[in-house]
């Protein structure tokens, strides 16, 4: 396995492969690698001859108020466990390289990154969506690889891949649970004990509607509104949003119908969680 | 020579011919070509075993109220310049498959994209960085042509490949210009002959403002004044700008020294005339 800070030597190093024939997968991540990321990377293991996984808390994807400073960052695990997965490269870059003084251009998906997440983090996306085609234009990988939990990033990814005709195919993969229900994420590190607790609701309330539609309710008001009284028993929890979206297009529904996807996101405390679940009903 | 309408045929050819180990050169044009677009193909033929034409009147880069509908369209003429000028591939795909329903995704190149003609034309740039983003990921180029007429379109797209990484070369031509000055324009087409003699004060008062500055004269507003003078001549002239910045930022300047582009656009009668030069004092 390499490590890599620099553009260029990334780049150098995977024109190589890419002469020799060799397919290549990404996985970015911004690091502090979970088993959410782990299972991203035995995921691109299987699909690729060559395995790069970038970890850069990348500053565009977040706001000015916002956790940049404090997300949690351990480099050395993360190159252990990246090791330990068989992971080719690691792509670590330096901020000002990525985006060098008078860095002035961005890709927007519209519409797609203004819902939801988008709604309370205006400029996300448009970070997310940066970072992305700089990512793949540096490494040219085939694929590239990301988590369901964040199911709006995910097909905005795809939008967009689609849109620019960018030549890359997006794979998301399952979220990845603690045993008790609760989502991976980075940002967990971030909970109290008291905290985690309320955190867990967020499942809770998944499970609930997931029964309530495999009971035949099909209507959205009555689901949510169970929801919400299952995540409104956590002290520490500020509801921001829980919606029912076409799966493909994030347009609400007001029916349980065809493909949805039910995304909730929290404030437990200080830490914003998110999670979710896809219907095909 | 093969024309193609199609993006994925157009893709199945030039990925065969990377695989030879061909190098590719693309001329981006909306057609009625002229021969500032011939310079470019020539300059493409020069450099690389593969020339790519692609026409497309964008309709991304036209204002609501701008020509679109009106811009001049001679297919078969453009075609037969292609083949003389030996060109490989002409792409000509259709709008509809460009920016199919529901296409959200734009690049835009903040601050440089919004001064000069982005002030009278505010979505032009995003429109152009998008087009382009689309055409070098789908035919993988290795280099992309373009005229100095348009200098902002230059930078901003040399801007847009650095902040992206994007791996292609962009290269700059010289205007071509008529015997009496004008610079080429598809748009010239619109003008009628008393139209076409107040444009020739564009270049005129740019051929002044040299005169000037190879005279010594350093101070802006005094040269602004003289090629204001002289355009205004034009009875059906209305000036939009009169712009001396720096050649890589845009950003204005008071005094000419080192690398300032002085670039104008009038508006004669009902068609927009962009002209430019770069002076090195």
């Amino acid at each position: 396995m390499i490590a890599i800070n620099s553009i260029d030597e990334l780049k150098a190093n995977l024109k190589a492969c890419k002469e020799k024939g060799l397919s290549i997968g990404l996985v970015p991540t911004m690091g502090y690698l979970h088993e959410g990321h782990l299972s991203l990377i035995k995921k691109a293991r299987e699909d690729n001859d060559i395995v790069v996984v970038s970890i850069f808390v990348n500053p565009t994807q977040f706001g000015p108020k916002e956790d940049f400073d404090q997300y949690p960052r351990d480099r050395q695990k993360d190159l252990e466990k990246c090791e330990e997965n068989q992971c080719d490269y690691v792509f670590l870059p330096q901020v000002n390289e990525m985006y060098p003084e008078g860095f002035s251009t961005y890709v927007e998906v519209e519409k797609l990154g203004q819902v939801l997440c988008g709604e309370s983090r205006p400029t996300h996306f448009e970070g997310v969506a940066t970072i992305l085609t700089k990512l793949f234009n540096i490494t040219k990988a085939d694929r590239a690889y990301f988590g369901q939990k964040d199911a709006q990033q995910l097909i905005i990814v795809q939008k967009m891949v689609k849109d620019l005709n960018m030549d890359i195919e997006i794979i998301g993969c399952p979220i990845v649970r603690e045993k008790d229900g609760l989502a991976l994420s980075s940002r967990n590190t971030y909970l109290s004990e008291e905290e985690r607790k309320d955190g867990l609701l967020l499942y809770e309330s998944l499970v609930r509607a997931k029964e309530l539609i495999d009971g035949g309710e099909r209507n959205v008001s009555t689901i949510k509104q169970e929801m919400k009284g299952i995540i409104n028993r956590g002290k520490n929890s500020e509801i921001d949003y829980i919606e029912f979206v076409n799966g493909k297009t994030l347009a609400p529904v007001s029916e349980v119908s065809g493909n949805v996807l039910i995304a909730i996101a929290v404030q437990v405390g200080n830490t914003r969680l998110i999670d979710n679940v896809i219907i095909d009903a």
